[in-house]
């Protein structure tokens, strides 16, 4: 099962076109029939060839979390882009925004009045060149502001000479289980307020923008104008812990050796992988059952990682995988995982086809 | 406190080489002082400009944990390199390592009979070019040996053609509240019992090899006859709650900007920074109280870490610094730091010195 097509060494991180084209596919179909925009999350993938298929499926633009991707993007060509973070914009991030909306039409968060009158002072004379929407807390708890307070944050920019074109909120408390259901309600309730409250202020044709890859597709669409989801493109561990994918829909993994093997009094057996927190990312929720998973063995258990070793208890009865064999690990939360590498290994049909640059790695400012 | 000498955009990963200089000193003293030789792991920093400080101080080699990290640091001129790690050597690794060993002395990690025989049937004629050091599991139950095992792994590597020139062992066991010492005694048992199986069977001259950053202070020399440290260079959040640092030890931190502020019902107010996992990493042990520290701020508490966001608790009382405020980040587990950006910025009294390539970042394989 695993990927023997080139000498690649490993651990290695290998996308399946095939899987990857069908997801893209699979989430651009829902929103169309949603009657939605599609605005995937770049920060996923961070590869321009992976953006240039989400558009070609019809993406209305791409979501970024930096203006270091957004200067990646609108360089490959991406043309309608919006960072979805609540910048602090001083001089220097100014002129690098600016470098952008030269390039591709550009859309920032502000969560503050402090924060949109701090871009316009930067932006000086070109305030009028970059739009921007303001992020609502729909139950996260991260960044963002209470519906009751989206009023005053819009009407501080629009007073500063930005252009308001939106509300948008991550409904980041869907990545638990069962909870997504619940979050798109939140999700849905504090957009629906939010942009009726600008409506009120006279605010209009506002992007009204929701939807992680747990939520999207319990989103109903009465509300929402668009979507963001980003990890759909490969899925991970979490989304087929949570029961948002099934395991042939995961398009990423991270092939690796078995380098030792643990037989140790009063503890299951357990093989060592070469894969370790440097490539697979230790993201670990509360809820999640190891490190990870593994691909073609869904009851063996990641319980331990370190940056070159993750620790896999193999189930009982099994026979340990000999040393030197290749197994695929899926990736918790598999954001962090091109981000890791230079480039990804790029297969169809179990064949190599080559590589792609992971461009926007480490683009974290 | 924060540095602002330059226009470097955050977040951003910054070293106070004063303290560097300082911790490199401290740790090469000590070596000295019981008689070991120091040979610092370098996965940590992966980057030349370090090692060279460490070497100066009087380290015997450096420490890497892949292929790659060797290649990079034996190009840089690094003489003396040992993999800790038990490597599945196939044809295009062994023409790697053949290639370092073409530069500087190499040693690689072996745990088994069938790794020390691959190894050897992949060096082929070269076999004698590269020694290798049985490791040893001495508590921490990852990779490596009982000791009762030793002897049977390194006689089977000697009847391959291998030099076995040493044991070593990880004892990782000791990164937790107060379980140092008995880590310790755990390293030196194992290492004593298992250089005399080695001794036993006819092997002479072995290096004794141990030493995690928590645990080196504690080494008494007696058994070691050399420690592997690496975090010791920068310190970082777990050594600080381990107490095995002080704050002013700490010569690595992360310059993050505060983008917005938490103020919801029911919960301490908070404030978002943009640094998150895809910067500090997102190790945290099940002891630590938080995502990492904020180093001028020890009450406060990194409560919750996303890709770009930070959210941290204030302490009650304390007046929230206002948006645009730099803070410094210490990060839980160091090793993870350097690895996620292409280069840091150095400082030395507060005034920004340059930057130091980042020579080995991602190099997992």
């Amino acid at each position: 099962m695993t990927f023997r097509g080139a000498d690649v060494a490993t651990p290695a991180v290998v996308i399946d076109l095939e899987i990857l084209e069908r997801n893209i596919a699979a989430m651009a179909r829902f929103a169309r029939e949603r009657g939605v925009q599609l605005r995937p999350h770049a920060k996923t993938h961070k590869i321009p060839e992976i953006a240039r298929l989400q558009l070609a499926a019809g993406a209305a633009g791409l979501t970024v979390a930096t203006i270091g991707e957004a200067e990646v993007f609108a360089a490959a060509g991406v043309g309608d882009l919006f960072i979805a973070y609540p910048l602090w914009v001083e001089e220097t991030a100014a002129a690098r925004l600016l470098a952008v909306a030269g390039l591709a039409r550009l859309t920032i968060g502000i969560d503050s009045a402090e924060s949109a009158g701090q871009l316009a002072r930067a932006l000086g004379d070109d305030v009028g060149r970059i739009a921007v929407r303001v992020e609502l807390d729909s139950g996260h708890h991260r960044s963002g502001v209470l519906p009751r307070d989206v009023r005053a944050v819009a009407e501080a920019a629009r007073a500063a000479g930005l252009a308001v074109t939106g509300v948008f909120t991550f409904p980041g408390h869907s990545y638990a289980p069962g909870a997504a259901s619940a979050a798109v309600v939140d999700e849905q309730e504090a957009l629906t307020a939010g942009a009726a409250a600008l409506h009120e202020a006279g605010f209009r044709d506002l992007m009204i923008s929701g939807g992680s890859t747990p939520s999207a597709l319990l989103s109903s669409g009465d509300t929402l104008t668009e979507l963001r989801p980003g990890v759909y493109v490969f899925n991970d561990a979490q989304q087929w812990e949570l029961d948002r994918c099934r395991p042939e829909d995961i398009a990423l993994t991270v092939e690796s050796t078995v380098v030792s093997h643990r037989r140790i009094a009063g503890a299951p057996e357990a093989l060592i992988l070469d894969a370790g927190s440097k490539v697979l990312g230790s993201d670990r929720a509360a809820w999640a059952t190891g490190y990870g998973r593994l691909l073609d063995q869904p009851d063996a258990r990641i319980v331990a990682l370190s940056e070159h070793h993750a620790t896999v208890e193999w189930p009982a009865g099994e026979p340990l995988p000999p040393r030197g064999t290749r197994l695929r690990v899926v990736p918790n939360h598999v954001c962090l995982t091109p981000n890791l590498v230079d480039e990804v290994q790029v297969v169809r049909d179990g064949v190599h086809r080559g590589s792609w640059a992971v461009a926007a790695r480490g683009k974290n400012s």
